[in-house]
């Protein structure tokens, strides 16, 4: 049976221009609201987690709602309805979307999506949801692959970054890797399929380049900045792409202070190529969201992309679990396991 | 009649990372060249000054032939034909191309354009030939304006960036010009018809920009980098587009120099806007020089487009005025007037 009160992570701190700590996070008890007209109670299984969730406790990403102080985390989510006033969805459904930071989600129907059969649930935040549907549009919209293309991609051993260089080599780009250390490239090149990787924590990024791909960067997908952007922005080819996803040497930093990075010198060069650097804003593909979700669960179901979770078990472990993104320790998707499905 | 010797300034040095000096330009006599078949040869009357030159010195344009020392230093020009060789064009047609620095160009038919009747010489090199292409190709072609957008251009009261204003004005967009110095201002508003212009000696860029720009910016057309784009950056709207035609606030650093004006940090709003930053490579847009070429010259005669020259005479004068540029003293098109026409 549903409970009647469950526990949730408030917001209580702004993290900006510096990392995040423990106390910008606080487990609290609140009530488990029966849904009204429209909406559906779902009790959450898995959070996911992702590096812009610090930009949204910042107020810094425009095109999220304002979060307050003393609400609930956002974030996403997999979960089982456990009530619905909503036609569409029943009790038992597995669905996804913006569940938050607690144990059961009272939301309109109309954000929440059903999951597709067969998939799991630590599959569908790591392959579909967010972070798939980021890693399909970005590089398809905005990258715009050809095959033959050679696409470089940095936190490539990241949840998004590995899922690009997945669907990458399946458009037919020579895929390479920028991830940190050893084992995180071995894992791209041995079990994904990348085509090279390079180590920048123990080798020279910008030397590297330049034998792995002596015609230039056809495609540049950034989820970092600083020096690895600037690395990559001497290299481009000829009308090369540049894909802003993420910048996490950045979110820790305020802007104005020295320990930000340095803005990339090497943007002149999109003259010399005719180069394009452009950001990937989620909401501007929402009509496209069905279509990077019935590939990815196509490729998903043949095997063409293998789903990687790194699993922390807890609900109280949430804040930790987004730290670890900026530690640089998660390989594939962090999610967090919050109850059996 | 033509004689027979004439005087050419050679390249002499590589003005990398540095200032132009007197000694990167050296004044020869050189032998004036009979046209073979299919060539033509063309007596200078106009030079045309750009900032890119110094980039051709440096060989840093990977677009254009390797310059070398000792060859004669290329750059535009207007003059009229000499003896032709070349079926398309008699003794007396007026034509414009790359003449290089010298007194008599012999030159292939193919890179030369005959210039449209009832436009003056200035005006051709002003409005049409390279400066007049960049500004209508890279404003129509990769700034893509609609009417209502706001247009902010940096080095606005420069060649390409007073035509970029005009152009901007007749395609619907609210123009805000970015100068030095109330003269060029002034210039700007009154006779041009800029909307605004930001004084940018006198004034604070981005509290301007606040206050002239309130929906924010939706295409910046940068001639300049360093603090005018990264100040451009932080007020993009919502899928801006930035047009990178000019940087002439790096030409003279080294690219690892502590002068080289930093990198632009705010690059990481294209990712809050969606908006896509591009470099303008002339060449990509060869096929649409008529197009250009066409209209600017229909507008000229509309009395819709003003030709500025800022005018220096005598050959032996070629090196200063391109030095000019770097010192922001030419309002409009600079220019040098080698012969009467």
């Amino acid at each position: 049976m549903t409970p009647s009160t469950q526990r949730r992570w408030l917001v209580a701190g702004r993290p900006v221009g510096r990392p995040l700590v423990d106390a910008d996070f606080e487990l609290a008890n609140g009530p488990v609201t029966a849904p009204s007209v429209g909406q559906v109670l779902v009790r959450t299984c898995y959070l996911s987690f992702d590096p812009a969730q610090k930009s949204w406790m910042e107020n810094a990403a425009s095109y999220m709602n304002p979060v307050e102080i003393g609400g609930v985390m956002p974030g996403g989510g997999v979960g089982v309805v456990a009530a619905s006033a909503h036609p569409d969805f029943e009790p038992g459904d597995t669905v996804f979307g913006q569940l938050g930071w607690q144990e059961y989600a009272t939301l309109d129907g109309g954000a929440l999506y059903k999951a597709p059969p067969g998939v799991s649930m630590s599959a569908i935040l790591s392959v579909l949801g967010s972070t798939g549907r980021t890693a399909y549009l970005a590089l398809m919209k905005v990258g715009k692959p050809v095959a033959g293309d050679t696409l470089v991609i940095s936190a490539a051993a990241g949840a998004t970054g590995s899922l690009v260089g997945q669907i990458g080599k399946i458009a037919g780009c020579r895929v390479i890797g920028i991830a940190g250390g050893p084992e995180k490239c071995a894992w791209l090149t041995d079990e994904l399929g990348f085509d090279a990787a390079i180590d920048y924590k123990n080798e020279k990024v910008r030397a590297r380049l330049r034998e792995l791909a002596p015609g230039g960067i056809d495609i540049f997908f950034d989820n970092v900045g600083g020096d690895l952007l600037n690395d990559a922005l001497a290299r481009l080819a000829l009308r090369a792409r540049v894909v802003i996803c993420g910048g996490i040497s950045r979110y820790n930093h305020d802007p104005r202070s020295p320990q930000m990075p340095e803005g990339p010198r090497n943007y002149f060069n999109v003259v010399f190529t005719g180069a394009t650097i452009q950001g990937f804003l989620m909401p501007q593909y929402e009509r496209d969201y069905p279509e990077a979700d019935a590939r990815l669960t196509e490729w998903l179901r043949a095997g063409l992309i293998q789903p990687r979770a790194d699993l922390l078990e807890g609900f109280e472990r949430a804040p930790q679990a987004l730290m670890r993104l900026f530690e640089g320790r998660n390989v594939g998707k962090q999610l967090l396991k919050v109850a059996e499905g």
